[in-house]
C-alpha cells in the first residue's frame, strides 16, 4: 500500500470522512504506522537480541515515530525458525536473524552470514557494499519477495567448549559435537559426529555427556549460557565462523511502498547497527573472557595446528562443492565471494596482519 | 533556534503574515533548511572526500530534504585547516575532517583519530561506543561548543614511499620524511628529519629530492596522487597509523535545536558511514595495490623488524608523555584508551589473530 492509499484507507475506515479526518488526526495525517519485527534471538540476548531492539529503536526515533517498530523475541509471536516464513506470509513486516538459518531456501545464503575460513566482519561489509555482494543477495531474496540488509556481526567466534583436552586430529574421531550449518559439514569431514541441538538444550546435553563438545557464539554469549559449569576447555578460534553477520529482512513490497526517506532510514540504521554490534562484541567478548578465566576457572586453549590444517582442507572441499555443484545463483555467489576474498587478502597479508603482529610483538603499555 | 521559532521567524521575514504564509509555503512549514558542511578533503578524494559527500546525501535523503547538506571541498569555502574554526565561528554548521588536525586545541584529540601502535577501526569503534570513548570526546569538544561523531576509518595505512630501500634503523638517521602528528614525533625519535609539507606538495618534493620519503594514506589515495612515479619502494605497514578515523563535527547549539528525529538521523548516518568508509578502503586498497605493483612497477616491502621494534618503543614514549604530562582531560583520555586497548588485545590475541594466521597458512581457493 502506498502512503496515499494508506492515508485514505485509514481515514475512511475511521470515520467515513476522508478529507476532514485526515486533517483532524495528525498521527494518521503523517502516515504513522507500526511494523512488527520478529527475531530469532531470545529477548535481550547479548549482542544479537540487544542489537535487534536497538535497531528497532533507531528506526522509530529517526522516523520521528512515523514508523514504529515493535520487536518480538524468539517464540513471542512465532518460533525462531519460522521468522522468515512469517514475513513471507505477511504475519510480520520484518525479521532480524541470520541468513544461514534459511539455507534450505537457497544454499547461497550462508555466504551472506559467514562461512568456514571465510571473511571477517570488515571484509564481509566490503564485499557486500563495494564488490557486488548486496546485488547477489538481492537476487536471492527477490525470489521470496524480500529485501535484506546487514545489521550486525559477531566478529571471529570461539571454537567451542570441550569436556576433554584435544591433543590432535585423532581426538576428533567420533567426538559428539554440536555445531550447525556449513561448519557442521567441516567438522563431519574431520571425523566428528555432528548434531545440532537447540541452543537451550546445549547445557543439559554437555552436562549429561550426550555431547562431548559444543560450539555456540563467543565469550559474551557463552558466559550468559553458563557452559563453563560443564566443560572447562574453551578452544579458539572458530575457523568455521570468522564472523556471523545478522540481517534485517523486510517484506519487499511493503518496503517499496514506504516514502523514500523511511526507506533510507531503514537502510542507514541497519548499516549503523552493523558497526554497533561488531563494536559491542569487540568490547564485551574480552570482558566476558576475563570473567570466564578469572572467576570460573576456564582454560582457554588454541586448536592444535593439525586440526586447523585439516579444517582448512575440509572448508575448501565444502565451498568447492557449492562453487561447482550449486544452482546458478549459488555458483555466482561463491565465485564473487572467493574472488573478493582473494583480492582482499592481499591487503591483510601486507598491511593488517603485519601491523597486528608487530603490535603484539613489540608494543605494550 | 527551535523549529517553531524558525518557522515563525522565516514566515515573518517573508511576508509579515506568519500564520497564512506558513500554511502557503510547504517548504517552510516542514522546517526545511540547508546546512553547510566544510571538509578538509579535496572534492571526490577517494574514500574520504567521497565519504563526506555520501554522508551529506544520506542525511538529505533520510530527512526527506528537511535537512539538506551542502558540501564544500577543501578550499571552496575556507582553506582545509580553517574548517573547524569556521564551524566554531558560525560560518558553517558542520565539518568533515579528522580530529587530530585540531590537536592544537587539545592533545586528547589524536586519540579519537588514531595513534601510533594504537587501535584498529573496529577497536576504535568499540572504545568510542561501548567503553567510554565518546563521552571523553564530548567533554573535549564541549569546550568549543561542538558535537562530534565518528564518520569513517581508513583501516591500517601504508608506511610510506621511500626513494631508497631501508636495510635497518641506521638508514633512518637524517632521512627527510614527510609525516604529520604523533607519527611524526615517533619517526623523529627514530632519527628521521620530519617535515609536514601539504599533501599537494609531496609529489614535487619527492621528485626534486627535497624529501627522501613521504607517508600519506594508503594505496587507494596514494595511487591517485601518483607517488609511484617518483619513489618505487612502498613500505608496509604504517605502525604509526593503524587507522585514521574521520569525524563529523557539528555546531552543538544548532544540533540541539534540531527536532529529535533529525538529531538521530545525523547520528545514525554518521555511524553507517563509519562502516561504509572502512569497507571502501578494505575493497579498494587491494585493487589499487594490485595496480601499483602490476602496472607501475612498485615494490611492496615490509619494514625491517629493527624499525618496527624501535617504532614501538618510541610510540610508548610519545603516549606515556601525554598520559603523564598532559592536561587532566588528556590524561583521562589516554588512560581510558590504554585500558580499553589492553582489554581488547586479549580478544585479538586469542581469537582474531590466530584465525587470520590459520587462514593465511592453510586456506586457499
Amino acid at each position: 500500500m502506498d502512503r496515499r492509499a494508506f492515508l485514505t484507507k485509514s481515514a475512511i475506515a475511521g470515520t467515513g470522512l476522508a478529507g476532514a479526518s485526515a486533517l483532524a488526526a495528525p498521527a494518521v495525517a503523517q502516515g504513522n504506522q507500526t511494523w512488527r519485527m520478529v527475531t530469532t534471538w531470545p529477548k535481550n540476548f547479548p549482542g544479537l537480541g540487544v542489537g535487534a531492539q536497538r535497531l528497532a529503536d533507531r528506526i522509530t526515533a529517526a522516523s520521528g515515530g512515523r514508523l514504529t517498530i515493535q520487536v518480538y523475541a524468539a517464540g513471542e509471536l512465532v518460533p525462531a525458525l519460522q521468522s522468515l516464513d512469517t514475513v513471507i506470509d505477511g504475519g510480520a513486516e520484518m525479521c532480524h536473524s541470520a541468513a544461514y538459518y534459511w539455507q534450505n531456501k537457497s544454499t547461497a545464503l550462508s555466504f551472506f552470514t559467514g562461512v568456514p575460513y571465510g571473511m571477517t566482519s570488515t571484509e564481509l561489509s566490503a564485499w557486500m557494499r563495494h564488490m557486488g555482494g548486496q546485488e547477489l543477495w538481492d537476487e536471492v531474496y527477490d525470489q521470496f519477495g524480500l529485501q535484506s540488509f546487514l545489521s550486525g556481526n559477531t566478529g571471529v567466534q570461539a571454537g567451542g567448549w570441550f569436556r576433554e583436552e584435544l591433543t590432535g586430529l585423532s581426538d576428533v574421531q567420533g567426538l559428539r559435537f554440536r555445531t550447525p550449518g556449513l561448519g557442521g559439514q567441516v567438522w563431519e569431514k574431520l571425523g566428528a559426529t555432528v548434531t545440532n541441538v537447540a541452543a537451550g538444550e546445549i547445557f543439559q546435553a554437555l552436562q549429561s555427556g550426550t555431547l562431548d563438545a559444543a560450539e555456540f557464539v563467543g565469550p559474551y554469549n557463552d558466559l550468559a549460557l553458563g557452559f563453563y559449569q560443564v566443560a572447562k576447555n574453551y578452544y579458539m578460534p572458530s575457523f568455521i565462523e570468522p564472523g556471523l553477520a545478522t540481517e534485517l529482512t523486510v517484506d519487499k513490497a511493503k518496503y517499496q511502498e514506504l516514502p523514500e526517506d523511511l526507506q533510507a532510514i531503514i537502510r542507514d540504521c541497519s548499516q549503523a547497527e552493523y558497526d554497533m554490534v561488531t563494536a559491542d562484541f569487540a568490547a564485551n567478548d574480552p570482558r566476558a573472557l576475563r570473567t570466564l578465566q578469572e572467576e570460573h576457572g576456564v582454560t582457554v586453549r588454541q586448536f592444535p595446528d593439525e586440526i586447523l590444517e585439516a579444517g582448512a582442507t575440509a572448508a575448501q572441499e565444502v565451498i568447492t562443492e557449492l562453487r561447482e555443484g550449486g544452482d546458478d545463483l549459488t555458483k555466482r555467489t561463491v565465485e564473487s565471494f572467493v574472488e573478493s576474498l582473494n583480492l582482499m587478502r592481499s591487503r591483510s597479508q601486507t598491511m593488517d596482519d603485519p601491523f597486528m603482529r608487530a603490535r603484539e610483538q613489540y608494543f605494550s603499555l
